[in-house]
């Protein structure tokens, strides 16, 4: 075992806190992972704050992990010592259904392994996640990064990036359709970058007026004010597909009335309470879909991290401290943020922990 | 004009009653029908008793019409006197749009116009439908009917066939697929003859234990009661394709849970009050849609009849004269018929109007 420093919550209610615990030694096919960088998804706070009642504590969060590996077991194929690589949301998976022979292992019979809070198979150890010095994953779990500089932006797309690249590539995003994004935050600002480079026309929606401008400089060749019924009502019927990102429960009919026919609005949040119930006449009178979608396979967020390193593609984010995680997650709830805190791992050298 | 004679409600209040009114002449592309049998749906219930808001009376209803051509057009071509046709939900649509361009007239941009209660373009005449002696209609919008006998059966596939036809094609029921039918009403055991004539594997979802039966002999591989929480749980993450007939509002995440990765849920009837929203993690979880499918296209219904015709696949139906139409009413708001009733239009003659 290795001594291993994170940030952890050790209940509900804490802020949290420095906190030392046991990282495995790498086996034959690991490769451990000094971490650089490290994303703040709302999946985190969710979780550190037991909000799913699913929570193991003490629980250290992160899941958009970018660090060097370190150190490769003697049956790693992939990684050498000194690559820069990325962990999103699985360190495994049961490697056997149908699910993750498709290469869908975010699918997985089993369930997959999360980076953070996930039981390991066979065992009762709660997986730790990115909010840490290191991490030590099997390398099938393990992604390339080819961005050469700007390391700390590439973090998010372990999650916002993979969560709305994945969509927008199952639902054919690309020249000649007309996507809509819903929401402009952590997914929001990836899924208007992304549908853009894929060749798209994009329209962001928001329903804040002062966000225009941004979506804009983006990529969005359209930004509507979502309160604004004009606005609404003129991109009526003309929707291939709509990426909706907003958690937050609201009323999905504006948005499915904008779908033409055989069009597909699809969900990447789920709210804490429901939505109000859809109208099902909007969905019989054009052959809508309402679908979801969960974050992406293994060879898909490679394949994602991949298209954003051709395409230049990185997050728009606001660097912090470790230290300053419980004001970044106060500050999170308020949507202050554009448009993504990372955690800048460096901060962590010097901590000592309870 | 021609004198018409049939059965109208004048009133949301009042019970149907024989009704005088006026057809057109046939023009140089209508066809005029003398109507031998009309199916009766849900939607004529709905319509004449203005549950829709939209009624326009005095409302003849029916949209399942079997007759034979006793006058066409004189640029008519596709028929000739004697021939036994059909026609559905839709007597015209604007041809123009891209929708109607697709053959999808159901989904037309202006509105498709209904048999009965539909505005005609460009005046204010509202169309009748087929609880009535003959009809007038353009070619366009008649189907062909081959099946040779057992006619007063076929009338229901003109609504009740194409509603679950259009949706088992679009999603692919057929060999090595595992569908789903929820519900055993007129759109339920039509569902199961056409899903299984297709060769997919069918499972139909009923409330009724006492239906079990005639869900084998109507063609189910399995009948599942779905309130039986022990057989539901069995059918978990195992379905392609469930086609939902139930328009009362119900639990829908009993059934899109049991859908597998990429499934779909589509659903033909509309409540009247909403379905509890469904729980957007189920949606999330293996990527499932819920979707809704309106009738059929007018190529697509005559593809319907072929497909049925050439399978020996009619309606369950039970005859009713059109004197007995208001206690049909009562009757099918128990869901007491199996499966359809169907009007002998013979029995209309020597009726007075008042
Ligand atoms: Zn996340
Ligand atoms: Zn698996
Ligand atoms: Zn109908
Ligand atoms: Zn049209």
């Amino acid at each position: 075992m290795s001594d291993a420093l994170g940030y952890a919550a050790q209940s509900a209610s804490e802020p949290l806190a420095p906190f030392r615990f046991d990282r495995r030694e790498p086996g034959p096919q690991d490769v451990r992972i000094d971490i650089l960088y490290c994303g703040v998804c709302h999946s985190d706070l969710h979780t550190a704050r037991n909000e799913w009642n699913n929570t193991l504590y003490p629980s250290v969060p992160g899941h958009e992990i970018v660090g060097k590996v370190v150190a490769v077991g003697d049956q790693v194929g992939k990684f050498q010592v000194g690559d820069t690589v990325g962990v999103g949301c699985m360190v495994d998976s049961c490697r056997e259904c149908p699910s993750c022979g498709q290469g869908h292992e975010q699918y997985c019979d089993q369930g997959f392994i999360g980076t953070y809070n996930g039981s390991l198979y066979g065992g009762s150890e709660n997986t730790q996640g990115g909010y840490s010095d290191h991490i030590v994953v099997d390398e099938r779990y393990v992604l390339k990064i080819s961005h050469s500089d700007n390391l700390a932006a590439v973090a998010p797309l372990l999650c916002a990036g993979i969560t709305t690249y994945s969509p927008l590539r199952k639902w054919g995003a690309g020249p000649g359709k007309k996507v809509g994004v819903v929401g402009l935050g952590g997914l929001g600002h990836m899924g208007v970058k992304i549908a853009h480079a894929m060749g798209a026309e994009v329209v962001l929606f928001t329903t804040s007026p002062e966000k225009v401008k941004d979506g804009l400089a983006l990529g969005a060749d359209a930004v509507v004010v979502s309160r604004d019924p004009e606005q609404m009502a003129a991109q009526r019927d003309s929707f291939d597909f709509i990426l909706n990102t907003v958690a937050a429960p609201h009323d999905l009919d504006a948005f499915l009335t904008l779908l033409k026919l055989d069009g597909t609005m699809t969900l990447v949040g789920a709210p804490a309470t429901a939505h109000p119930s859809p109208n099902v006449f909007n969905l019989l009178m054009r052959r809508r879909s309402l679908a979801g979608s969960l974050i992406g396979g293994i060879a898909e967020t490679q394949e994602m991290l991949d298209f954003c390193a051709e395409h230049g593609i990185v997050s728009e984010i606001e660097m912090i401290a470790i230290q300053d995680i419980n004001e970044a997650y106060e500050r999170m709830l308020r949507s202050d943020v554009k448009y993504r805190f990372v955690i800048d791992m460096a901060s962590l050298s010097g901590e000592q922990a309870a």
